[in-house]
């Protein structure tokens, strides 16, 4: 972890040495042998997150792999009902269809499950938490006893939208993404680097897991299409923004664009507010606001950039500027570890405030 | 060229076969041997442009080379005054501050430049040139004998923006974009390949042309910064695009963003417009308009990238639909070779006018 973002990190562990915690936990991670549940494991282990035992379950074929954890190899197991006997949290990270069938399972045996797919995001019994914009949410977990991590490229703009909607009131945003591969899995970095590869050596390439090449290439899909002509991430963007932030009404316009970056998603994105707010009030919210890293001096090239944010669990924002030709609006640049900020570490934190304030 | 642009490409080639351009042309191009220079001697070539001889010109360092053009190899001379004694038209692409100089020179002699560089694009002497768009301008060349080439990035926003303002007014465009490491030149191509394999061999990197590691990274600056937040790239689509759509009041956000794609620059444009324009309406005014490539069904995976756009003169568009919590708005995807149609093929497209309406 580079130590130019420790003090962003320091200001996004709001448990770590409190001495609140004593107590510790049985901890499931549930795709133990994924990128985002390896990420988890690490995630544990790094923030001090109070595990008395570490239970990573995957699929029957990671069977006999092991996850390391405090200096210990640890044996996957099966992830299948029986095995949340005991368990106090469970964090998911195995695709929707399993999070939908196991995680009422797990639930069931009084794990509290903290998920990482799009199952159980919308469902209005079920919190949807991004801990520095909506932690008093969590408390909504007893009625299914789940909680729903948000979509990647929705936490890292709500965390930086948060502090600024306070101070003048969103009232609407438009965004276009620069998404890593890595979200879309280990196959897909695989195939990132493939492909470098195959057209370095002038050889033809058959893309799998991207419907196009995606080595020196942007594509402008991700997720399946609607209807409507836009994207499920794009609607996830929507969706979980309104209900993250409690503004039902919220306008939008997001355009989610896949580029050849291995890890860290970055967004370019114009918002609007009800009040006028001056740069030197939104730069001000910004650099107090919680999980946040202003790094804007775009005449010394400092401004954030995926490959330098890797392995931060900072928000990191720059491009800091008013937004051309409209009223009360502020244009900026986002960028977070997808694997990290983007899904294991905000699971994480959301099981410390769990932790904090309600067990 | 990938034959599926074949229509397209026809779509933009005004002068082809209309059997008007019977007269042929002394022709130089200054930069001769640069990144733009050879394009612009391949798209002369392609286009089947008349030209009765071709002058390449260059710095004193390329003294000794040699330009392949029709079969031939012709030497590279140096580019000083006195080349340009009895040339019609010179085609620069050599930077900013050859061009201030030596423009002048050429067209004191009675040739008549096309400049690929900024520095003339913003004199109200001097008109700033989009074919498809306003090549009505073009006979405002005879104040300076000077005619100038647009910005890359401009370029391919206001052919996709012509048509749709036609019909519906436009009145403030918002634009994200994903450009090439080409529009920095060789050096800058050269430095994502090393950089690349620096990487993947866990070397350090040490940028030298971008200001930050570009090989699986975006950078969120191009081109200097100005006091007020934004780089003169950006400045540049707001001031170029209301030049040459002639709407001096156009309000324009741009975010101008380097991406690690070799060659093709991508765009997410909301367009937001006087009039309400339909789904539908927009659609024909994209497939109808000039040099205009729409590939838009989602649903299949058609819409354009940078790596397939490659060696196409046309303006390819996809991802057109309603941008969310917009009056009158729309959302679009749009993608361009930069070094064809956002510089060489461009010029020789001014040029192609030029002769059949002006000389």
């Amino acid at each position: 972890m580079p130590s130019r973002f420790q003090w962003a990190i320091d200001k996004v562990h709001p448990n770590r040495a409190n001495g609140a915690m004593t107590k510790a936990y049985r901890v499931a991670v549930v795709g133990a042998t994924g990128l985002v549940g390896g990420e988890m494991i690490q995630v544990l282990e790094e923030r001090g997150f109070p595990v008395s035992e570490l239970l990573p379950l995957a699929s029957v074929k990671s069977l006999g792999s092991v996850v390391h954890f405090q200096d210990k190899d640890v044996d996957v197991q099966v992830a299948r009902p029986e095995a949340f006997e005991n368990v106090d949290i469970a964090l998911f990270s195995a695709g929707g269809a399993l999070s939908k069938e196991l995680a009422p399972e797990a639930a069931k045996r009084g794990a509290i499950v903290i998920d990482n797919s799009s199952a159980w995001r919308m469902d209005p019994e079920v919190p949807l938490v991004v801990p520095e914009v909506n932690a008093k949410a969590i408390a909504g977990y007893k009625t299914k006893n789940i909680i729903a991590n948000p979509n990647c490229s929705t936490i890292q703009m709500v965390v930086a939208l948060a502090p600024l909607h306070a101070k003048a009131g969103l009232n609407r945003v438009t965004v276009s993404t620069y998404q890593a591969v890595s979200g879309a899995g280990r196959e897909a970095m695989d195939e990132l680097r493939e492909q470098v590869g195959l057209l370095f050596r002038g050889e033809d390439i058959e893309p799998a897991i991207f419907p196009h090449p995606i080595a020196f290439n942007a594509i402008p899909r991700i997720d399946v299409p609607s209807d409507d002509g836009y994207t499920k991430e794009e609607w996830k963007m929507v969706f979980e923004t309104r209900k993250i932030m409690d503004l039902p009404e919220l306008a939008i316009t997001p355009t989610c664009v896949r580029v050849p970056v291995f890890n860290g998603h970055a967004e370019s994105v114009i918002a609007e507010f009800d009040a006028p707010i001056s740069l030197t009030e939104a730069r001000e919210a910004l650099k107090n606001g919680p999980g946040l890293f202003v790094q804007d001096e775009i005449e010394n090239d400092v401004y954030p950039t995926q490959l330098e944010v890797n392995g931060s669990d900072a928000t990191c924002v720059g491009r800091i500027r008013p937004a051309l030709g409209f009223d009360n609006g502020l244009a900026f640049w986002c960028v977070a570890d997808n694997l990290r900020k983007g899904a294991a570490s905000n699971a994480v934190q959301i099981a410390e405030v769990l932790v904090r304030d309600h067990l």
